[in-house]
C-alpha cells in the first residue's frame, strides 16, 4: 500500500499527526509532493464536506482569535470535533508569516478534538488561498464538524475567506468607523453576521450602540441571501457573553441556507470559482513542464523584457498557440 | 487605413480626444475590441517607455489627490506633460466606481499637458491592473514625460502599483500609527519615499516627529534598493511646503537608479511579472474561445460542482491535456 493511501487512512481514522502530515503535503512547492497531494485529496474527498465552514475576519486587534478560541472550546466541550485555519497574505516583499506559533489560541490547541493549523508563511495570496482550501478538504475529512476560518490582515483576503465558506463572520470593535477600522469598502456586504466584539467594561454601551447602527445599515443594504437578513449582534469573546447567541444565530442560518438548497447552491458555485483560480494559477507551472511550451514562453519573455513585444499580445499568441496545437 | 492606425496616430501626435478614445478600447471587454487593442498598443509600443513612472499611495483621506494634483499644476507649469492614473480594486459585489468624476483635480484637468483618466469601474482588481498598465503604455506615446498613478482603497492595489512603477511615494498622516491608518504589512517596505503629508497647521509638528520616525524605522528594515535608503518627507499637499523638495528627491533616486542599469532592469523584471500575470487572467478566456477545451472545461465544471472532483486535480488535467495535445 502506498504512503498516499496509509496516509489517507490515518487521516480518516482521525488521526490529528497524520492531518499535519497531509496538510504540510498540499503546502509544498515541489512537484512530486503536488501528485501525490492531488492523489491524497482525490482518495479522501468522499469523506469531505461534511463540515459546517465559518469565516472569521475583522481588522487587526478585534479579537478575532480570542472569539475563535471561545466557540471553539465551547464547540469541542459539547463534543463537537473543530478545525481552525488561517488565510493570512503574507508580505510580499521579504516573506514571513504573522501568527508565530499562534499561542493565543494554547488552551484549544490542546484538545483532542481541535486541530488548529498555523498559517502557512512565505506565500503570496493566491497560493495561500489555494493550500487553505485543501486543507478544509482535508480537515474535513479527518472528521471536523465545524471549519473556523481566520483571516489575517486587511484587503483581498476577505473576499478569498467568504469564497470558500458556508457563513461569513466580520468582527467589528465598537466606537470607529468601519473605514478607520481598515474595513475594505464591499466587506460589509460578504457578512452573514456582523459581530460587534469587545462588549465589556466601558466598551459595553459603545458595543450596544455599534450593534444597532450597523443592524440598521444592513438591512439598507442589498441581503447577502433574499429574504434572510444578516444581522448585527454584539458580544465579549474575552468574557465569554453573547457567544452562544452567535453561534444559535450561525445554526439557525445554516438550517435555513441548507433547507432551500441554497448552501449547496453556494458550494457548487464556489468549487467552479475554484476551479478557474486554479487554471488561472496552474497554466505558468503547466507552460513551465512543458518543453515546447516552456521554449515558447522564454522567448516570448525575453522580447517583453527588451520592451520589444507587450506582454498582453505575447500572452495571446502563447495561449492561442498552445490551444490550436501550433 | 485602418481606424487603429488612425487612432494610433493622432494619440502619437498628442491629441487627447485619441488618447482617451484608445484607453476606452483597451478598457473594453469585447473580444472584436481586444484584438483592435492588441494591434493599437503593438503599434505604439515604439514610442512609449519615456516618462518617469511614480505610484502614489496611501490610506484614504492621506491627501493624495492633493499631492498628486499640487505636483501636477508645478509639472505642467513647467512645460512637462504629465499623465494621471488610478488602479482602483472595486467592490466585489455591486461594483461602482469610487472615484465618481474626479472634481477634486479640476484643475489640473484644465491643462493641456495634463492628461487625467478616471479609474474604470464594476472590475476585479486583477482587471483593473491589466487595463492600467495598457492605460500607461498609452499615456507615455501620447507623449507624457511623467506618470502619476494614483492607488485608491488599501490592499493588494498598492502592491499591483508597486510592480509598474520606477518610484513608489507612500503617504502618512501624522498621529496615527500605520496599522491604525490600515497600511497593510510589507507596503512601507514598497516605499521609495514615505511622504508625511499634512504638514500644515496644527498638525506641523506632529509631522515633523512622524517623519523622524519612519525615518528611523525605514534605515532598519531593509532598503528597496541596496545602498539607496529609502527616505522620510514631510509636506503639506495643501500648503504646496515640501513639494519642491520631494521632486528632487525622486529626480534624484531616478539618475542614481538610471545610471546604475538598476530602473532598466525593475522595468524588464515587472515586463516579464506583467506576461505572468496576462497568461494567469488570459487562460480562462483562451479555453472558452477554444471549442474542445472549452467541451473539456465544461464537462470538469460539472464534475467539481457535484463534488466528484477535485478543482485542483481538475484543473492539472485540463492543462495537461492541452500541454500534451491529448
Amino acid at each position: 500500500m502506498s504512503d498516499v493511501a496509509t496516509l489517507g487512512q490515518a487521516l480518516r481514522a482521525g488521526d490529528r499527526a497524520a492531518l499535519a502530515r497531509a496538510i504540510t503535503l498540499v503546502e509544498s512547492t515541489r512537484r512530486a509532493d503536488r501528485l501525490a497531494a492531488d492523489r491524497l485529496l482525490e482518495k479522501v474527498l468522499p469523506a469531505a464536506g461534511g463540515a459546517l465552514r465559518v469565516g472569521v475576519s475583522g481588522p487587526p486587534g478585534v479579537g478575532k482569535s480570542t472569539l475563535i478560541e471561545a466557540l471553539g472550546l465551547r464547540l469541542t466541550g459539547a463534543g463537537t470535533r473543530v478545525g481552525v485555519l488561517a488565510i493570512d497574505p503574507t508580505s510580499s516583499r521579504g516573506g514571513g508569516s504573522i501568527l508565530g506559533d499562534r499561542t493565543r489560541m494554547i488552551e484549544l490547541s490542546r484538545r483532542e478534538r481541535a486541530y488548529i493549523r498555523p498559517s502557512p508563511s512565505g506565500r503570496m495570496l493566491g497560493g495561500v488561498a489555494r493550500r487553505t482550501r485543501e486543507a478544509m478538504v482535508l480537515v474535513e475529512a479527518w472528521g471536523a464538524e465545524v471549519v473556523l476560518l481566520e483571516t489575517v490582515g486587511v484587503g483581498q483576503s476577505e473576499v478569498a475567506a467568504a469564497g470558500m465558506v458556508d457563513q461569513f463572520l466580520l468582527l467589528i470593535a465598537p466606537g470607529a468607523g468601519d473605514e478607520l477600522q481598515g474595513i475594505k469598502r464591499g466587506v460589509i456586504e460578504l457578512a452573514d453576521v456582523l459581530v460587534v466584539n469587545k462588549a465589556d467594561g466601558e466598551l459595553t454601551a459603545a458595543a450596544g450602540r455599534a450593534r444597532d447602527e450597523y443592524g440598521a445599515a444592513l438591512r439598507l443594504l442589498r441581503p447577502k441571501h433574499a429574504g434572510l437578513p444578516s444581522p448585527a449582534l454584539a458580544c465579549s469573546a474575552m468574557e465569554g457573553r453573547g457567544l452562544d447567541e452567535l453561534w444559535a444565530t450561525v445554526l439557525e442560518r445554516d438550517a435555513a441556507l441548507r433547507a432551500d438548497g441554497r448552501r449547496d447552491a453556494l458550494r457548487a458555485e464556489q468549487s467552479r470559482e475554484w476551479l478557474r483560480t486554479e487554471l488561472r494559477e496552474g497554466v505558468l507551472e503547466a507552460l513551465d513542464r512543458h518543453p515546447a511550451a516552456r521554449e515558447r514562453a522564454t522567448a516570448a519573455e525575453r522580447a517583453v523584457a527588451a520592451g520589444e513585444l507587450l506582454p498582453p499580445v505575447a500572452a495571446d499568441r502563447i495561449l492561442s498557440a498552445l490551444l490550436d496545437g501550433d
